[in-house]
């Protein structure tokens, strides 16, 4: 157990104008990477500049967290854009973020993909590759951020980005290692305890229990907690305590 | 009239998803500089990344035309932006285009407000200031194309930017300098051979007929050509061969 | 005082997709005139058509709370928006929220304007025109919410629409009858009791404290309460049990 | 041949703010009915009530070309929006098309869904309810115009809607009925006299050569012709001009 390390990410940024989503500052007080939002599913200019500069004085790492273009979606609903298209979407978003971020003092380490497109370029192989070819000519120093086994990860491989895979803190797994979809019941635990306990168990043993009470195993470099859910500060809270009180340092990615 | 040499800029980039505006690729044929839109009043990214690459294959220098946010009004309306809302709207525009313009191979080398923004900040102040500050921060070596005279200039003078006063090819002069608004007839020329001669003589003789027959200095080191007009081709091409005749040399500003 | 009757009056449906801004359902149990958002400012068409069955299901009074089109700025920045433009835009949302309002087994009632667009048509003529133009075209019937004084009345009352003046419980008022700009210090009363004692003075004497300590008078049919503030709900229902223990009926304008 | 009748219909009121899109009148003088966007793939306000002006003083009639969402992509992507929003967002449209026509003294008489939505509920059976549901819930009097066997046509003969059964005039058809995908090639006719032979077989015949060249039977009461087009006007003009020349009347479906 001792020497174990891990990175804690969490979705940032997604307010818009008037609305507020989630409390930045609580969680970049917890977090050491932010999937900043870019404007396409969430995130007005002046709050990712807000949110950029937040993380700068706190030193949390900043990544791009890049959508589909769906305000009144969230990013949440699968939209079947053309690859050249998403290319020049992701493209723009990451440029966008990235002079905030330098304008803020720092820079984007990595680029998150959101929502929809989180999902959808698990398989579809066209979509991933639109994504991927956007990161790597903006630049290839830029590491990916997503689930292990997926079209992304595979194209992205393919151009040799750096990939990073997380697992998911408050999410249930199946026994295929797959999230049990959000229209299902028991999807999302909500217990800051037992997460904070499940996440330990993510970090040390490298496995998990799924929602048929088999014990899987997690490959991961960091692990998500989220930032709007109700009770996100209590349950990052609880899984930074656990991980600290278990040995585990909390630390960027490599 | 030997020796005189003399920018020519364009608004490019303006069209939208299914919509097209202009033709792009015939303009950048004849301007040494082309304003691409940065999605705020026009401009898909894809029709962005397409209008950055044929510049880049041409050698035609890049500059940010950046707006208010306001596809419906295609940002001819002023809105009461604060400033540092303003701030963080002019940033995430030149980060978006600075990326495009970096994946097709080349950068961007100036920033020229758009439409409402362009006349609210010949005399807004803190609008002014908003822009120039954004242009600064995220790269004080970008020039500032505008108005001589103009709250713009003064503020990006204050903190060191450069400076590119513009003249306009088919607009209508006022005797005090300032060109007879849209609103009024004859506050556009349309005559290809009216507008080429009258570019001569703002180039060579640092002069123009203003509205009321006076003739009038003009202080500028670039000229602009409109894009999206009935005859716009045209018009340019024009301007382009009776320059060239004249013996004016066209290349980008310093 | 007794025999005295007034109409509570609120913004709602101004959540957006995901985000939410206020508590519309306990609002509703709460006010008899429901302002609610066309889409423009804020508003997506379910959570609008939600909005519109809780209403019905009261018997609350709905109107259309029409705006500028500014999701980014929730409709508080003016926007020079040509009068033919705003006339269609005006008819587009009340139009758009004449049918949610319909399918939800209610109808419209009145039109109120939003923010910025509220706020310029005290005094900008076009707009105003714009805005009762639209209104009168839809249906001549519908009242208008606003200001006694304003531009917007005198426009209205020209074409004979029936107006209907409202007083603001939680807004400090100037000695001519103004607002005091939000933009000020002590523009915004939070205190529940104070302002729940405000409002009885306005319904039942008709005169309330201007901020240098004078009484004024005040011209009002409807008392509006802000559905989004912090403390909104509690503000809300102090008001309604004070007007009650005051022995005033509530009840929406006839 | 003789007392054969039937309805032409266009999409129409496609500009968007300072984009054109087709010449809107020229169509008008030649369709019977006038298929007029609602503002969430294409159509300004101020266009709208443009389109639906000229449509009333030419006495064609109004229907609502309801879509997703979706500006930058023209309605063209599929979107992954869920029932009840996607009910909310037609009812949304339908009155915002509904309250510009009755103020152009006119009123919508069907409606018809566009792009990737028209597509997307040939078959997907969730969508079509919603959008059905929407329909029906403002109006029980309005007719559903598509492709007949869709599952549109399933759900709107469910709810008792009258159905309208359409034909493309420009669109080569598999041999199962189905439209050739505009992904491939041959998937659109342009040949003006070409086309307008192909109408004038499908009227009078009800039946067209599908691309194997075997003839295939065709069911329809309208046939749609393409206002965007290159060479748009000139071939609704054949197909307008040789149905008359064969004897058959244009009206617009009962």
């Amino acid at each position: 157990m001792t020497g174990a390390s891990v990175d804690l990410n969490a979705d940032l940024g997604e307010s818009f104008g008037v609305w507020t989503l989630g409390d930045d500052d609580a969680m970049l007080d917890l977090v050491t990477s932010a999937n900043i939002a870019c404007g396409f599913h969430a995130g007005d200019a002046a709050t990712l500049a807000r949110t950029c500069r937040s993380a700068a004085e706190r030193g949390v790492r900043i990544g791009a967290q890049v959508s589909y273009r769906d305000l009144e979606g969230f990013g949440r609903r699968f939209i079947d854009v053309p690859p050249e298209e998403l290319t020049a979407d992701v493209i723009y978003q990451i440029g966008a973020l990235q002079a905030l971020a330098r304008v803020a003092g720092t820079s984007l380490s990595y680029v998150k993909p959101h929502g929809a497109l989180y999902n959808s370029i698990v398989e579809h192989q066209d979509q991933a590759r639109a994504v991927v070819e956007a990161v790597h000519a903006v630049d290839p120093g830029l590491a990916v951020l997503g689930l292990t086994g997926s079209a992304l990860f595979a194209e992205a491989e393919r151009l040799g980005l750096r990939t990073v895979a997380e697992a998911f803190a408050d999410r249930a797994y199946r026994p295929d290692g797959r999230l049990v979809s959000r229209r299902e019941r028991d999807a999302v635990l909500s217990d800051p305890a037992e997460i904070a306990a499940r996440v330990v168990g993510m970090v040390t043993d490298r496995r998990v229990v799924a929602v048929d009470g088999s014990t899987i195993p997690i490959v991961m470099e960091s692990v998500c907690v989220h930032g709007d859910s109700p009770g996100a500060v209590q349950i990052a809270t609880a899984v930074r305590e656990q991980l600290i009180a278990e040995g585990v340092t909390l630390s960027p990615f490599s």
